[in-house]
């Protein structure tokens, strides 16, 4: 079935585009009934591919912020999770991706417990999602629970690759809640298995300098490296701290450094070294928000403007990450991080876009739309969201998201055993 | 006339909320009609107010960005500039006006040219403004122009205190733009006057440094100071650059600082030492958005999620900066600057408020207001905003914004001589 977008601004022409089986498979001059009418076309722009989420942890945001790392996790964040189950993953993510598709994203990927939960989710919103066999060994509760063994399993049936919209990937959590073991048999499943990783690395001072006590001086990137864990296949979130020679031992692997800016500064972890890793290095980059417990948002617009403020300030040059350059990793970059030939508006690419109010306050006059879209522009400017080639939102309407804002605001209550402001 | 707006969810509480002659004038249970069908209250917060803009430079947005800062000023700001006129600063400021409404924003201390034309502006959208009598010295073209030299006679005319909705201000540029001399003369009319000054002060380390081998080792602050011009009426954007001497200086005056975070990460300025100026140094403090050419966007929402972020990052300190503070900041912060008793919803305080979906995702769960407005809100979240007891949004319409808009292209296309992507 043909699903034809018309009266649409490309790149300053007006076009109609035609998707087919998820694939942008015509892009023609807008039709003449459109053009002629003085209907000011709406302007279209490739969707956000988000590349580090923790989606159902939207049911803590602003239940503990501005706390150090260790009160956070140990007095807040573990003791509600270890009220976790299926059905309240269920819910957590679902207003995830409602957060995610208003605000133009039509890709996370994630990492948490009970992810089978997510996978539905995912179906259910009509999003692409990478959903993770997370492993975790030790810190917090629960990490051992069956029920979380038995959800992995469960994963272990989806397909690996971004051609189907919800696949699964391997994702050891950290280096310092995995045994090296441990790490070393993932690596070796996701080889054979030719899975995508996931992982959190050099996230803080702390990891990297506890890293180099226990393992002979190594940081964690080369830690990793030595275990097999790093090539193309391998998405790594955070990467605050890295050496000269952790850069180039990521971009001679080819794994992709996910930027979680706005998380590194609300627990303090540091400024990604963007223009070392990534103009200097050559580094793959895609962007992430993390999760709402450490952000606490999930709009994309918001972590494009701190990837870019963030560059400038952190290397002292205000022409490092120009918006183009931040536009495109928040875009083709997390795309191509899983192989995906999305990102951009071209026939052959997937049907993924978001389609903008063209007067929205933010983006007038117009001068130059990455720049808009990275500095000014919000959920607000944000009409149609498409995904494979499928209408997620439609004017500002998402079906069922009565139903799902209601259902997160019970999930969180039961979590947490606290009612929420809003209900 | 009295203005009752119905059915609000206020800490928990469901009220009426009525407004006569721009005041708060009675809080009261919802009325039962409302409460008792079903129909779900809408939030109600203080609106913010933003202490530092540029408004007419929305015309320049996107128009060149990710520079150094002299190519960015004397190749693309300053040539612009010099083709400003009064018709295309109303353009200007009105396109910023309803950025800023739809934002949820009530109030704007303005500084640039042609400000009759900003007076005629925010009148015309029924917002707060405090307008300045700019002096500029040197630095760019068109300083001198008779026009704004007349300009500034006709805002002398204007009240001088937040008792009325647009009121003038002094505003000597800086101490790079403008001399000694001046800058004592014009702190002498202020206080013959008793209006508000608005100055740029240690926003690079290059002024920084420039002042203290030309005033005698003195810093900015130190500076304005000897010159009579810090007191509890002067708002002082930008401190990027203080001293553990400046800080007491700015306490012990009453002086207010404005932040301006993400102007100061985009131009490389610096972060602002919140915790020190703040948390321990006790100075006041406002937030403001700086002009849509170095931000690019006039919400208070992200201007706020920046102040909060930055503060950690540069104190290292996690629990710096709590988003309660930060939004105190943002709204009564910024009104008392100004003397208004506003920011807080409360008989006899200013009728000026946001009504809030309050099921937008980026809300809920919702269990911290202070939190989810600095770290998750956005425009999206913004259904009515009230001024005075007037309505200038309602559910998401601004009366019109279609013209607005449009005149704003034109004026763009007239400033630069290019025509922009949305026209």
């Amino acid at each position: 079935m043909e699903n034809v977008f018309r009266n649409l601004l490309l790149d300053g022409r007006r076009v109609d585009i035609a998707a087919e089986n998820g694939v942008i498979s015509r892009i023609s001059p807008a039709a003449e009934r459109d053009a002629g009418q003085g209907e000011p076309p709406r302007l279209v722009v490739p969707a956000f591919y988000n590349c580090h989420t923790h989606l159902a942890m939207d049911l803590l945001r602003g239940y503990a912020d501005d706390l150090e790392l260790m009160p956070w996790l140990q007095d807040h964040i573990w003791p509600a999770e270890a009220h976790l189950a299926d059905d309240i993953v269920y819910a957590g993510a679902r207003l995830a991706m409602l957060e995610m598709i208003r605000s133009g994203t039509v890709f996370a990927n994630d990492m948490y417990w009970y992810a089978p939960a997510v996978v539905r989710a995912a179906r259910d919103m009509g999003m692409r999602c990478a959903v993770s066999m997370q492993t975790i060994e030790t810190g917090g509760p629960g990490r051992n629970d069956p029920k979380n063994v038995a959800a992995n399993k469960e994963l272990a049936a989806l397909p690996r690759d971004a051609s189907s919209m919800v696949f699964a990937t391997y994702a050891p959590h950290a280096i310092y809640t995995v045994c090296e073991q441990t790490l070393r048999n993932i690596a070796a499943k996701a080889r054979d298995e030719d899975t995508f990783l996931h992982v959190h690395v050099a996230e803080t001072r702390f990891e990297v300098e506890t890293c180099r006590k226990e393992h002979g001086g190594r940081t964690p990137v080369a830690y990793l490296n030595d275990l097999g864990l790093l090539g193309p296949k391998t998405v790594m979130a955070h990467c605050v701290h890295l050496t000269d020679d952790d850069v180039r031992i990521i971009a001679d692997t080819g794994a992709v450094i996910v930027e979680n800016q706005q998380s590194n500064m609300k627990l303090v972890s540091g400024l990604f070294p963007y223009k070392r890793a990534i103009e200097k290095g050559g580094c793959r980059l895609a962007l992430g928000t993390d999760g709402a417990s450490s952000n606490n948002s999930l709009s994309m617009f918001a972590e494009m403007k701190a990837a870019a403020l963030c560059a400038k300030i952190e290397s002292g040059d205000p022409t490092c990450a120009p918006a183009a350059d931040v536009y495109r990793h928040a875009t083709r970059g997390g795309a191509q991080a899983f192989g995906l030939d999305a990102g951009e508006i071209r026939v052959g690419a997937a049907a993924d876009f978001a389609i903008l109010k063209p007067d929205a306050a933010p983006l007038v006059p117009g001068f130059n739309r990455a720049s808009d879209l990275v500095y000014a522009a919000d959920t607000s400017c944000v009409d149609t969201v498409v995904c494979a080639g499928s209408v997620l939102m439609e004017h500002g309407i998402v079906p069922g998201e009565e139903a799902i804002v209601s259902a997160a605001r019970d999930a969180a209550a039961r979590l947490t055993g606290a009612a929420t402001a809003g209900s």
